[in-house]
């Protein structure tokens, strides 16, 4: 039985990955007096006279909103808000198990930017974060932006941020590993969507030197009138010698590559032209170039999306601990002291002198992850 | 310590009275690549071919939005959507302590009916039904009518229809045991808001023979000019005798009242003037006469909403099962008719011989009413 035939019995036997319970005890009475009515009143008051204490007397403290339009669900494209919903009952399911932190999956069903974050914006008051989820670029953009405005709440967009601090987590240990300079390195990254972007905006902020950002039409071309604007604003801040051409022309030379686009667009010839690179293969399930050959092509460190080869580089190390620290924090904004904080509390988690070529980043199953990630959110806050 | 003193302790200690949970087994990779990527495509992909699929393989099948906008919580009156939280979350709470239904609650952040509607719209498709709780009348009939029209899940007013269905059941029995004759009898309805309005139309739809409503001016008068829309159709329905006068004109002679609207407004002499009365006194806190007066004043039966008198007449009767038969039946609408099975069963709790004037209602506590109530619903579905 395939993964997906053994995932799919799951779920018809378990109808739902999630649960709601009470944490209130119900069995008199008394009970309900307590916890509705009468006595619910002295609670609501108490929110009425002090916002602020909606935090401590509701879930809202503890609670993320995740949510999605479902238009760019794992490689299945735009499969709408219901199709969407078991990734983001997964991924909520995944919160608790890692970070004890409570989500709950919603799904918008629009496309419209303003429509989206109206309607977020309006139900945000029952959360205490929102992490957006699967929405296709360059909407993504948009909505997080102007969401950001509207709501007193941390929003992230894992699909950004998640996979850009896992990554820096594990280019910080590459770097380390093989003694690159990261100043005066030059990384390319192949895809320029959610985590292309954010990526690069990333490894610039913590003091990459140069990134090369490519899409399907090779490297990206500021003077490029069909680049929209979001890629135009990523051309505007890479690729400071200003090259042309096709990816493999970008990563002649490059210290480190990062796939986030399309399996297979890799050969070991690439790889063998890039300065002893380190490569991150992160499509899935196919990535863009497979470890045996990227290892052929002479790459140091290869690392991929998938769980079944080393070096596994998964948002789950990612966002439970990061909206941990924020709830605890009540944050009212992720920064990107925030997350670079993350990102260096993932990749400390290997002391340097573990770190090898098949071990520069820790397992998603890992004991205390979300747990550090936490705390260096919450010191950083 | 009064139960208020004592609920904020409660809720500060709790920080939340629902919570999160996955159903989902995530301690190896394994389950990871079952609950999650990759295997979780087969879901999504199932669910895209298959829109019906999404109430079998998420928790949607088992999942209510509970959702106001905080403009009538209690009788706090319009304290906005964080400090309406408390109640919501009690709700929630009870749903699953009494109906193993799963229900999450939403607060939106808009009194405006169009945009409240179009919300709730937009995220519909990530439940499987939609209590509505809260909020102030004439609004509330809006909203729902407005949301029935563009979503295909349930959509339930619990102040309304709870309120009317529990009232019902509690009338059957008083008539049961009292030997009056519904069809040639008249009640009187105090208060023309959400509660009043569905218990009206409930009883009118079940047989009773007249219903007279009043506001805070009286008898509904449908020549009165000031009346909203909602008001005058009611008054269009009842009445049918032409009455004018106030609340006490009303009493005189009827067979029964209902208060749903302000405590204290109801004496001994207005009860006496019944024709052997049936009093439910419903006002939280304070209801409209204590039951001693009502008694003293020559009621046959009474009834309150509170748990330190005989006869609470409570709606967590009824909420909980309603939503797990519609749930079972997969239906897209709350009918009449599975309002009145709803009715007939919990009144049916009660066999004929055990009916006293102290116990023409099953306490919140009873084991069982919740499947009972689901099992009539989905009879009637």
């Amino acid at each position: 039985m395939s993964v997906y035939e053994e995932s799919l019995e799951l779920h018809e036997k378990l109808q739902g990955k999630i649960e709601v319970v009470s944490r209130a005890p119900l069995a008199t009475k008394e009970d309900l007096s307590l916890a509705y009515t009468p006595g619910v009143a002295a609670a609501c008051k108490a929110i009425e006279a002090d916002y602020d204490k909606s935090f401590d007397l509701t879930r809202r403290g503890h609670m993320v909103a995740v949510i999605t339009d479902g238009s760019a669900v794992l490689g299945l494209g735009d499969i709408g808000p219901a199709a969407g919903m078991p990734v983001m009952e997964g991924k909520c399911a995944l919160f608790k198990a890692f970070g004890d932190v409570d989500a709950f999956p919603i799904c918008v069903d629009t496309h419209d930017v303003d429509e989206m974050v109206r309607t977020i914006a309006l139900i945000s008051k029952s959360f205490g974060g929102i992490n957006l989820e699967d929405i296709a670029a360059p909407r993504c953009f948009e909505v997080e932006e102007k969401l950001k405005e509207l709501v007193d709440i941390p929003v992230f967009h894992d699909d950004q941020h998640g996979t850009a601090i896992v990554v820096a987590a594990a280019m910080i240990n590459a770097f380390k590993l093989t003694g690159k300079n990261i100043a005066e390195s030059t990384v390319v990254v192949n895809g320029c969507g959610a985590a292309g972007s954010a990526i690069t905006r990333l490894l610039l902020a913590m003091g990459w030197g140069d990134v090369i950002v490519c899409d399907r039409m090779g490297i990206l071309d500021p003077e490029d009138g069909s680049l929209n604007a979001a890629k135009l604003e990523i051309a505007s801040i890479t690729n400071k010698k200003g090259l042309r051409g096709t990816l493999a022309d970008a990563m002649s030379g490059a210290d480190a590559f990062i796939g986030v686009s399309t399996g297979g667009v890799v050969n070991k010839d690439m790889v063998a032209s890039m300065n002893e690179g380190i490569v991150f293969a992160l499509a899935n399930p196919e990535p863009e170039i497979y470890p045996e050959d990227a290892l052929a092509g002479g790459a140091r460190v290869v690392g991929t999306g998938r769980s079944d080869f080393p070096n596994q580089i998964n948002n789950v190390l990612v966002f439970p601990g990061i909206f941990k620290g924020a709830l605890a924090a009540r944050a009212s904004e992720i920064t990107m002291d925030m997350q670079v904080a993350a990102a260096q509390a993932i990749a400390g988690l290997i002391p340097e002198e573990e770190l090898t070529e098949e071990h520069i980043i820790v397992s998603p199953m890992f004991e205390g992850v979300a747990d550090a990630v936490a705390q260096a959110v919450m010191d950083a806050c």
